[in-house]
């Protein structure tokens, strides 16, 4: 009697899923989330080192293009990438960036299942700018932000404010 | 007649392949090399700000990590988590840190193919510490690489050094 566990074969054979992806994305952007929180008010749209753009405007970036993204990345029509929308005007206090932070959250669980399996490897052109697979286009904005992200903890850490730990982050 | 092209039913299912991880893994330690090249000698094992460590720890740590992380990901034996070892000491010279980092891209792409597909997916402890699927482990490494060098970007920004492009890394 042949009484070994079969796995489906593909599931033997992946990096991770879809929705490993997906929490790893969110577990990313928990973090975020929470960097946004111990940042200053008076700081946060003003404070910058070495010519660089303010914690905002980082954040922003972030932001906008994870909440633009998700129609493009299922239908493969890309709105022309904005830094603000109707839906999403740019934000003037952090408690406005951080309404706008959850409302993409709940935006991304909501559009994740609709991904079909095969999008992921399919080469497409994310906002008519960047040209690769979805699943190097989806890194692209988890990269950006935790590249952002960092640099954010160095701002705080010269404002003598300890950045949330980098390591706490919950796993699929 | 059926002419359609018979696509292996996993590839249509992967967020992504083992062989593309490594791609956006190395594409990564390509920038950050880059990153080393360009920091000035004189201020690469000083210069800091907010208290945090200078770049060249921010190095040796994400350098040390992926050095030691090889052994364990493909057998499941770790060897204690130590910065700096008998193969590659503390460097005192920024030469030696990049000397170091070309020895570690090659470790990896030589340990790389041996990592079995079904790894990716089980549970371990790296260096006794990180538990947690091996793909969260990979991408932890990448994470933590990504994180402390956008904090070296901004270190460079204030020494008034244009840091390499963050986009440019070769896709898979």
């Amino acid at each position: 009697m042949e009484n070994t566990v079969q796995l489906n074969p593909t599931l033997e054979q992946i990096v991770l899923s879809p929705q490993q992806l997906l929490a790893h994305w969110q577990g990313h952007r928990g973090l975020t989330r929470r960097l946004i929180e111990a940042y200053p008010d008076e700081h946060f749209f003003s404070y910058s080192l070495g010519g660089m753009r303010p914690c905002s405007a980082l954040i922003d970036e972030v932001l906008h293009m994870a909440d633009q993204s998700m129609q493009g990345v299922i239908s493969g029509n890309w709105p022309s990438y904005e830094n603000g929308t109707e839906e999403s005007p740019k934000a003037t206090t952090k408690q406005q960036v951080l309404d706008q932070w959850d409302r993409v959250t709940e935006k991304i669980d909501a559009y994740w299942p609709q991904i079909s399996p095969a999008r992921f490897q399919e080469v497409d052109k994310a906002f008519g700018l960047y040209e690769g697979p979805i699943y190097w286009f989806l890194f692209y904005l988890i990269d950006n932000e935790i590249h952002h992200r960092g640099q954010a903890y160095v701002y705080l850490r010269t404002l003598g404010i300890e950045p949330p730990a980098f390591w706490d982050r919950p796993q699929a």
